[in-house]
């Protein structure tokens, strides 16, 4: 069985196209620029690489061409498009709707539902989504939701303290995100380190971070609640954040409340912060020139990335592994040592040397560390691709 | 120097009055029902307790039949009025003003620009000094702001994620409440425990709850945040929220913005949880009997204790002492037992016949734990008192 399993941007279409059969990428490719009059439309099979520039209008269109690449007699590593069982997509928040779903037309309106509380994520989803399967009925569409993993969560970390029928009957509860990154770590984490009850805290960190704690392969809770700008700062989008200051902040600028959540959801966090850039690099070598703001941004960060591991050292009672995947918990030794320090009592020691020269899966622990300390890339697209397998078998 | 520290609600007024050469209490008292035809008028003098039932339209009233019983030739301790040297009071929020302040026009004024913030407790403050500073103007009235201890929290752990100049303009960050009751735990763990770069994790739990992250007697984080709503979930105020369900909320009821920050500051918390109380006895009760929202109201409320436990022990890299203070930290020992479960690898062990068996200053943990585990009876008056003295003294 082969799975597609796609990124959408709203003018971006990406993938990687995996034969699950032993889990190997087959190709990956993408369409840029999508609805300009000249779009670049590239695939890659194993070494070779083809691009082609064109008029690509649509998503619908660009999975047209991708298709067509992947079928070319020449170069193409497909005999007929009908041999993609499905392309498999990480949907973020669906709400009432969670799970591995077939997309239909009441998952699409869930997913609209939502579109207030997810606005970076939701609606360029829903838009590819509708198009592809209005235009291309014969092929399956799988949305694997961000908020699947942490439905283990017990009601304990679900619940706000809010009166009871808003969650019962409006939703309002902590969803959690990245559900397809934290459970590849989960996972990924037990073939390194044997199953059982094994305790990880796993830190997707990157444009977009969270924190997860993971009990014998589940969640347990997590730092993203109701939306994808709850929990930690983010590029631009603001983390946790006390409701009560809006009022003040409207009354305060003249800003209404939508203005208000607007702000909190594109110029807040690390760039909010700054004022300059929402990039940790960015962030990192300005702070190295004395910028005092890009400095306070990390420094934030870091604060309430510490926040988190200690709430989820105490929610499992200790950890065998912290793992650090994303962008920045793959790339970014900086950070990942300011996480790290000064925990020597709780167990946890990183090892310089081994932290600055990481790359790929490799353990960054010092030898007396109680706790393991390691760095594993992400592969959200084999989690999507093993989900939509799932769901496509019954 | 003897200082008259008071409690205020809005028709009810009471007080201690300390000596400060020995930081003794003299005497203790109040007023209930004020405004009401029928005033209940109480003292007591080491062991004589008198009552007097007369009318007492308003808080100057009260201070003055305070005043006046304390006189009492027979039954008073104080010669004259004169040697009160000032009447202090636990101000909540003060937003642009923290600190210790003699009580001005500016002091009140910052106040009620925070009145839609903390509107249980600012309001009623401002009436009431108002008044005093009106009709008793001889009267030296200090506000000990409650964010006072936490003005040396570091940056990191101050801001918000939102646009510097929020922070800047508007004062939105992170102030902390709670201070004299922290700042007594912080004291009096020095005295026994010794000082020097002690750390400990204070856990003032009661109808009103936080943590603090305590190092050398400094607060180093707290969990409420920029208003007394935030943190861990309260009697009837909801703690952390994400900001970005209230315009689901808003659209699925119909509720105004206002409304929906109404509920969440008086009909939310344990009570809005468990829809029955947002007292932990009740609910306590309550549970054993099988009520499930009770059961998941407590579930809630040491779920995210806990979650803040974990924060600050990663916070201090460790910590010397965990402290139990305010009504349920010191009465509830099913509730501190819960807190502490299953930390005994991070160092933290309860001993179950200490705990159940705690009264007053009281060491709980086991002899295997590596943390030491206390109950200590606050005293937010003493607090207030000594802060009240050194600004009088200058």
């Amino acid at each position: 069985m082969k799975i597609l399993v796609a990124n959408l941007g709203s003018t971006s279409f990406k993938y990687r196209l995996l034969d699950m059969g032993g889990e190997r990428q087959i190709a990956r490719g993408g369409i840029e620029r999508i609805g300009s009059p000249e779009s670049r439309c590239t695939v890659e099979i194993g070494d070779a690489r083809q691009e082609r520039v064109l008029r690509v209008p649509d998503h619908a269109e660009a999975v047209r061409q991708c298709l067509a690449q992947l079928t070319d007699p020449e170069h193409g590593c497909l005999k007929a498009a009908s041999e993609v069982s499905a392309i498999g997509f990480k949907a973020v928040h669906g709400g009432r709707i969670s799970g591995v779903q077939r997309v239909t037309p009441d998952v699409l309106a869930a997913m609209e539902e939502m579109s207030a509380v997810a606005p970076a994520h939701n609606p360029p989803y829903i838009a590819a989504m509708r198009q592809l399967s209005e235009q291309l009925p014969q092929m399956p569409l799988v949305a694997a939701f961000e908020t699947h993993f942490h439905q283990t969560i017990a009601p304990a970390n679900q619940h706000f303290a809010v009166p009871h029928e808003w969650a019962e009957q409006h939703h309002v509860r902590r969803f959690g995100f990245h559900g397809a990154s934290h459970r590849y770590i989960a996972t990924r984490a037990a073939e390194l380190l044997g199953d059982g009850d094994l305790r990880v805290i796993s830190l997707h960190l990157g444009g977009s971070s969270s924190l997860c704690a993971i009990r014998g392969g589940r969640s347990a809770a997590t730092s993203m609640t109701f939306s994808a700008q709850s929990g930690l700062p983010q590029n631009n989008r603001v983390g946790d954040f006390d409701p009560f200051a809006i009022p003040v902040v409207m009354q305060q600028t003249g800003m209404s409340l939508t203005e208000v959540l607007d702000t909190l959801a594109n110029r807040s966090g690390l760039l909010g912060l700054s004022g300059l850039s929402g990039d940790v690099r960015d962030l990192t070598e300005a702070a190295e020139q004395g910028h005092e703001r890009a400095r306070l941004a990390l420094d934030v960060y870091v604060a309430d990335i510490r926040r988190y591991l200690g709430a989820y050292l105490v929610e499992l009672g200790g950890a065998e592994a912290l793992v650090f995947t994303g962008g920045i918990g793959e790339n970014q030794p900086g950070i990942r040592a300011a996480v790290c320090r000064s925990l020597e009592e709780l167990g946890i020691a990183i090892d310089s040397e081994r932290n600055e020269n990481a790359r790929g899966e490799a353990k960054i622990h010092a030898p007396e560390s109680r706790v393991q300390i390691w760095t594993l890339p992400t592969n959200e697209e084999l989690i999507v691709a093993r989900l939509a397998k799932q769901l496509l078998e019954g």
